[in-house]
């Protein structure tokens, strides 16, 4: 594939040369797509990065790359110096496993509202006038009550993680029509592509699809294959970022997803053929845990990007996952970090 | 007014004399109307109330009640006892200013969310059974973009306040779908009656117009007046409130309001009506730190729960805020407290 970087209304190629430019969550997956995509274009790129346990960040996703890094959550004191003098923070910071906020709800709170609400502080107070787009989840909604999922659907999250991740969207959103800070949310549905955590079970089916089919492992597949998720490939979403920075999109939530959305077994058996994998798949039985909070199929409704801000995903998922195979075959520690 | 106790398909007053029961912020306005019914009808009571200051607390609410006081937060290990043997737990602690939660954003989503999440995890582990009906605020919507405000609207809260309270209600929710535990959040519009805190200016406009006028003062309006609001005598929160522990109701989010709507001048007018004030009132401008976070007009739909427990409310504002002015004429304290 060839990016086009069409980034639309918002930042383009060229005004990214005289940007300073903040990422928090900078070295985990989406942060640091990001993160390569802002160097290339000759932004300068400080990242934020708590580097917490099992959460996908790690440093050698911006090997070689010339970033700034700070360690730290993103509502501590350091961070003020970091944020004062940015042109754009995408914010993006957070925890993102639904089973792990149900073990440990007071961390995911942490993590997904209290610490946005100390930053979002910080940045009212050094910078207030500095453009944050913020990254939430299709979680919010939970199960649907109708398809495809757009941005007035109500949202009843079935976990802890989707109940914070509401909140601290729903923060950057109180301190644009409360102070004018010039904020946006994005809410992602599924994500996959390079530079993902593929070693935990849980950080979502995509990246164990794959991790497993690299490996030539079998697949297993919770139910009876039939739920539908539409799945975005990394890229698309960093296309996304970078057009919401555009003025149309202040204090606006936008729907990030496909148009194209497919069975889980359909998925499965994309990421096998992409992968040229020999372990198949099968239907296994939901964990309890699982069942509990799940949401069923869901489709992304991506209408108001698309008019607000014309951006669409434009990578298939066929596409998608063939650069995906072919960014793991070359970066295998990915498949046995942990 | 001759209150009929009708509890519907809740607990009746027949149940109540065999029930233990919790009242989380018990000595605050609705609590502690609530602690009073419960006791008359012979329920063991506990209230739980961190005394915050400035939150409407106030031992005096309950004075010469037989009830039990623990003074803690509810998310404080020394709760789990309090609970463990609880039938019902009325869970109505938190901050409600909307104002101070734009001051300390943190200290308002400290009392609202992760002390609720707190006390979620102390119930799951002593008492995963006991009957829970959790307080929830109309504020959770934001602007309304349609009306009557039914609980499948949006919600967008234009302020900290509507964010934490909203995060604190979808926990409830979570730990019914999780966990089967059986709970119910109820969404308040604006509240007013006997053993509310009169002596802030940031509770509510209801307070501020019931004292401006019971002192004789001229009640100021922000704006043209208007702006419309439902009103809820405490009476009948307190029956929604017994009505929600049917098992109908388990894992709902219900709407609590009142069926006729008024602007704000027809409220002041029948205020002053009411107390026999001479203080009159008067349209003034809004003040940037309320209008930045104003909501304009809201009405309720409450058909919902009408539906599913057979409530409503049943006191007309005018006969409402009568047994109001007589209550704070016999009990003067509350005009000077502060």
């Amino acid at each position: 594939m060839t990016r086009r970087d069409p980034y639309h209304r918002g930042v383009t190629a060229g005004d990214l040369s005289s940007t300073a430019c903040v990422v928090t969550g900078g070295l985990g997956f989406i942060g640091s797509n990001l993160s390569h995509r802002l160097v290339r274009h000759g932004a300068n790129v400080t990242i934020i990065d708590a580097l917490v346990d099992g959460h996908g960040g790690d440093r050698r996703n911006v090997e070689g790359l010339d970033v700034e890094i700070i360690e730290a959550e993103i509502g501590e004191p350091v961070v003020a110096d970091a944020v004062a003098d940015a042109d754009v923070v995408f914010n993006l910071a957070g925890q993102v496993s639904h089973i792990a906020s149900m073990h440990d709800p007071l961390g995911d709170l942490h993590l997904n509202t209290i610490c946005h609400a100390s930053f979002l502080e910080i940045l009212r107070r050094v910078n207030p006038t500095v453009r944050v787009v913020h990254t939430s989840t299709r979680q919010v909604y939970g199960k649907p009550i109708r398809q495809p999922v757009d941005e007035l659907h109500p949202t009843r999250p079935m976990d802890v993680n989707g109940v914070a991740k509401l909140a601290g969207e729903q923060l950057h959103l109180v301190y644009h029509s409360a102070y004018d800070m010039p904020t946006t949310s994005l809410r992602l549905t599924n994500v996959y592509g390079p530079r993902q955590r593929l070693s935990s079970d849980e950080l979502g089916f995509l990246p164990v699809f794959i991790r497993k089919s690299l490996l030539g492992e079998e697949i297993h597949i919770f139910g009876d294959g039939a739920q539908r998720r539409d799945c975005v490939y990394v890229d698309d979403v960093v296309d996304a970022l970078l057009a919401s920075t555009a003025p149309e999109a202040i204090g606006m939530v936008l729907n990030v997803g496909h148009a194209v959305d497919h069975s889980l077994a359909e998925i499965a058996a994309a990421v096998i053929h992409a992968t040229g994998s020999a372990g198949g798949l099968q239907l296994v039985p939901w964990p309890g845990d699982h069942q509990r909070i799940d949401i069923g199929s869901f489709h992304t409704d991506c209408t108001l990007i698309a008019e607000s801000l014309g951006w669409k995903a434009t990578t298939s998922l066929d596409d998608g996952l063939a650069a995906t195979a072919i960014f793991y075959r070359s970066h295998p520690w990915y498949l046995s970090s942990t």
